[in-house]
């Protein structure tokens, strides 16, 4: 069904990424904003935020769900589709009135005609460090089926039994996780943590993916990590799969 | 008092160290045992374990109270006291039952005559990761003052607000501080997890500590971690404190 | 001409490579040999060293000449042809002498039928460490078009004028870099030095690479690196390119 068709991904930093696939465009977590912690601009809506199909929303915070892209993007893609946690529809609708809107709970699967699906999973992450790190369905990641590859976008989210189970009946081909940790300074900050490098490298693996992306470690001042520490853990670990730590905005054919 | 009294501080893996001054001796959770998982042999508790005058037992795991260790110590100490939480009394009395004990809570300080002092503050562990992370008076750490430096012994812990609170009225010259960190995965093996590299950058700071000492990164197969990673966390923290690498069984003055 | 082909690469440590183009097989500098200062066994002869057309060799040392590989592989590859620099002629020779053999100069550039092409390129090493780093024609790097895809394999080599102004006019797709590096006192034991992780980093972005495979770190005890600072250089440098991090004998399509 998707012989011939080639699946492009492209990072735009920190979970927000590109995907090119038959002729269908998605986005997930843009975040095209300006905002005064980034260490770097934000890329251009015009080139990577135009003609979209399909926009996937991994949960509330701000460098997921920014108001400001989810508009910018309505503005440039007629044929828009904004796929988002149901219990952020007021926060989508409000962002973007015009645009289709899909809510999604955890197990959910979509089609996507003429790109694949996604499957929503579960990420166990928190609107504030307070909320500890419920199961809420407020936050999932996406099992994004794209031309014969399974790619597995995380949102932010630790590594828990729950996420575990419910990415083990799930095929993972590349698995795009955050590896900025969680400590208890970054916490008292305010920022909510994700899985570090080690956890990434034993997930990735144990989900199947023979391809490991770092994500979510370079975009704000005080929240960064060294993608390197997910490659030599990686090798520490003699895990069975690349890892591959992509440029922002160039390209890429996994 | 301590004038002329030098501090000379030898680590001997893990959380383990030997500490000399002024004709003094101690210990802190020496762990002479051979075992299946150690990455290198013990160090020679002849060279190391003997003529001790008090032996600092932090918490029950083995690495840290190891019954082998308490009683060749004693063998080799005739002025020996052992200085445990006093949850951990029946564990140290039937290792080395001939020994002196002194059973101690968080809080409790402790006169080391011709030495200086010990104070008594919390750890945050657990026996098993399913107690989680208790405040569980059988989990300490040591400020030592030792000839006029103030060295604090964190055994296990990860950070907390108990942590942080007991600490802010003491002063603390270097802190000993493990970095191994608590992942998911770690402990789906069950090994209960400590502050990471970045945690320990920032408790060491947040004490006072004008150098910081990586420690318990080394010795379990599994279970390591980087010590540069503390190195570098310092560095991108701007952290204003040396961060000091020891090599295990070569003193170090402080 | 490769359309419908597919480039599948295997990385089988250190500088070995296996490239499985459009129903052809190549190797690059094959080590299927037992050594004493190896990290990890060799890979199976039987898996990856059957049925191969071309056997491309960068240079004399043993872990990219090595005569068992040279002759294991011939006895499993009717049509195989080594390509060497003409200097080797007589070490292939000795090692698999019933193989045809292509020697080659700096420059050269060969056609590999139903594959694609090979362009020899200078590689500036040396027989030992006294040596220095001459320009020596016994030493090459290839930059294979395979599939439309242009992938730079640099044999061991350091950064010099000579390395760059040779791949100027050429295409690079994907640099296969040694990152093992250079050092005083490992050239004092007799290792003749490779670029380090940030000259492999420049000289990929120099080279117009989208994607640099740091590799030549893990074979010899006391010859190793840690790719992730190749990953890490990369991101401090602002590379516009990816860092790919293999995993022996897992396969990956560029």
């Amino acid at each position: 069904m998707f012989a011939g068709m080639a699946l492009v991904v492209t990072w735009l930093g920190q979970a927000s990424f590109r995907f090119d696939v038959g002729g269908r465009r998605l986005l997930v977590d843009p975040f095209f904003a300006d905002h005064e912690a980034r260490t770097y601009p934000p890329l251009s809506v015009d080139e990577h935020g135009a003609g979209i199909d399909w926009l996937f929303v991994t949960h509330g915070h701000i460098d997921h769900l920014d108001p400001f892209s989810l508009r910018e993007v309505a503005a440039r893609s007629p044929e828009l589709t904004i796929v988002a946690p149901a219990p952020l529809a007021a926060m989508v609708r409000e962002a973007a009135p015009g645009a289709a809107f899909t809510g999604v709970d955890r197990g959910d699967r979509i089609e996507l005609p003429a790109a694949g699906s996604a499957t929503v999973v579960p990420a166990v992450h928190g609107r504030t460090v307070a909320d500890g790190y419920p199961d809420d369905p407020a936050f999932v990641g996406y099992v994004l089926e794209l031309a014969g590859t399974s790619v597995y976008h995380a949102g932010d989210t630790i590594v828990t039994d729950t996420v575990v189970e419910a990415l083990a009946p799930l095929r993972v081909d590349v698995a795009l996780l955050p590896i900025n940790g969680r400590t208890y300074y970054r916490e008292r900050a305010g920022l909510v943590g994700n899985m570090g490098p080690r956890d990434a490298v034993a997930l990735a693996a144990e989900a199947g993916a023979s391809i490991l992306v770092p994500v979510h470690w370079d975009l704000f001042e005080g929240n960064t990590e060294w993608p390197g520490r997910a490659v030599d853990a990686a090798v520490e670990a003699g895990a069975p799969l690349h890892v591959v730590t992509l440029r922002r905005g160039v390209p890429w054919a996994p």
